[in-house]
């Protein structure tokens, strides 16, 4: 296993995702890193949780480090090493709902180790950059084929931290869906999932209803951002298979005022 | 051959350019990926074909694959690959202009494949993100040795889709040239080449007057940054050979007001 | 030795950073390069010598190439190449003191070579794009094994240039102090090392006073973010062993309004 996994929340400007790198390179020269992203919005767990999710499946069997730690530092706060079901994907990272996604989308968990006092983490420990000091170098020992139980202390994966992603309500003929995520270009991903498209009774071409805040909307339901005209606003189900809003060529969050978890109802019109 | 470029408009805020690395190397482990940038300006095919075509000419030989594809899922839009003149340089992405300068660049297309079903595309393809279902995989193929005929269709280069760009005008002692791109710092890029320059006589340290919308500046000809006055305008041959305006430690867009497709008259003072 | 970091201004939205790489993989297909970050803002040698020298320490040993070069292309600004007492490693870059600090951190410079006019250099040099056509083919040729006094004239390291920290000075019970940088979540870090911070006298929960422009505000001296209070000032020792001062959850550049260059007063209170 020589494949290590990189998303945070640790930006493009500064040198910590470089810095990172070179802690992987060191202890584990032959891994390839490949990074997911490090532009997820600064402490917002659920969505590199969402991100890690959409992307893991996607990403060969390796170490996946995820580093999106608003409490990092505080000692009630773990630091994980978790084998999922999925055969020798690993997940690294701080234990506050990050992981917690892409480990269901991996299967679940069944081996946790607590990696704070790691006999691999680097000496000292710098409290305010566990990215570096402790994810970064047991990462790489997992990558160089350290056995997962000798990175640190077992513990119950049950007592793992869970994260919060509502379901979507029905009230009467109408879906009461979540904002789950808004990309840098506006498209707006809904926690509603292939299945409870199709149960809301969905199909291509059918014209939605939305309401964000008592104003009311019209889009069309379709395949590709192409299928509505240039300007408009279109329902597809995206590269997820979650129910999604855009406007072709626009921003939907702009036009249609939404922020993150923001309320969306939809009626097939 | 195992060497792939990436260039996209898919940005770093979110997990799109890292999901196409996991496919990458999933379908080709062995692959070396270079990301030329993933910042071109969304859906501007023109920026895009004109930083590839700049880029292509540094690269070792390999997969070139570029994304920037407002028309992702329409069905009259082709993904291709293509084989060009270049020993072992093939290009990969939507047939929408964005590869046409590259393949000048690298003396042309001589093979033609639509890739839009090819048998290395993953499946379902997702309407909205083909370059995680159907370029990155065919990329991958292509890189760990699979033949070019093989990765879909063939057809008749002559049908690929080319781009506008045009060439300066010269009207009596005045050279009116266009916009090509703007890079992050303000620096201008004009559609005057390096045969151009010399044929409109421009000579380093002469004076050279810019008129935008009517308004005169006053700029030398230099050969580097520095060459000129803190602030100060100058008019220079830039790192792809092309004339370009600039202001030493400043932005020449703002001090212009110029935006991409304005038109800039040239005289020699 | 085959690994190339590589820190420069050059950002994300153009292609400069790929078309570097492109060279450095042409020329040394084997080198792993690591990116420290290209967010470096724009002609800030400072900052691009604070990031450098903090980054460093958790490179393998290697090439370091950096390249912040507001005068690029001026001939009386060096391109240089540096052995530094750290066994195996090497810094490339503009000598304006950008290498300055990291030189440092590596016990000094012990052989500098002027490559300006390298026999690894590309033909022509582009005035305006060094890293291109002088800086990455060079690294490329250290990494590829060549040696360090084949790449251009040996000159006096004693010529090289320096960068200027100041010094924290003490005034009376306080210390005046200055910013170093600020990074991209409003994180200050100031001009005082580990030894400075134990002979002030700070220790953890102490209260300390901050003077910015005669404006008084309190912070409390913490090991974590976490350990104050959501949205309220700390002090704190940062990842570079550096006195810093964050807002926890929040950004500190903002709270105090504070630029670069900024001094701030310190009292224990």
């Amino acid at each position: 296993m020589s494949v290590i996994t990189f998303l945070s929340d640790y930006g493009y400007t500064d040198e910590f995702v470089g810095v990172c790198h070179g802690v992987l390179a060191t202890w584990c020269p032959q891994a390839k890193v490949i990074d997911i992203t490090h532009g997820i919005r600064r402490h917002d767990i659920r969505a590199g949780a969402v991100a890690l999710r959409g992307a893991v499946r996607y990403m060969p069997p390796g170490v996946h480090m995820a580093i999106v730690d608003p409490d990092v530092g505080r000692p009630s706060r773990r630091a994980v090493a978790l084998r999922t079901t999925a055969r020798n994907h690993i997940l690294v990272g701080p234990d506050n709902g990050l992981l917690a996604l892409a480990a269901g989308r991996l299967g679940g968990v069944v081996e946790a180790i607590d990696i704070g006092d790691s006999a691999y983490r680097l000496d000292p420990v710098c409290a305010t950059f566990h990215g570096r000091d402790i994810f970064s170098p047991v990462a790489a020992a997992l990558a160089s084929g350290v056995k997962l139980e000798e990175t640190g202390q077992p513990f119950d994966p049950s007592k793992l931290k869970g994260i919060d992603v509502q379901r979507p309500r029905i009230d009467g003929d109408r879906m009461i869906a979540q904002v789950l995520t808004i990309d840098q270009f506006g498209n707006i991903e809904l926690n509603v999932d292939h299945a409870q498209i199709v149960d809301f009774g969905l199909k291509l071409g059918m014209s939605v209803e939305l309401i964000v805040d008592g104003v009311d909307s019209q889009a069309n339901y379709c395949a590709a951002f192409a299928d509505a005209r240039r300007d408009s606003l279109l329902v597809y189900e995206d590269a997820q298979q979650q129910l999604a809003i855009a406007v072709n060529h626009g921003s939907a969050a702009e036009r249609l005022g939404i922020e993150r978890d923001s309320e969306i109802r939809l009626r097939i019109a």
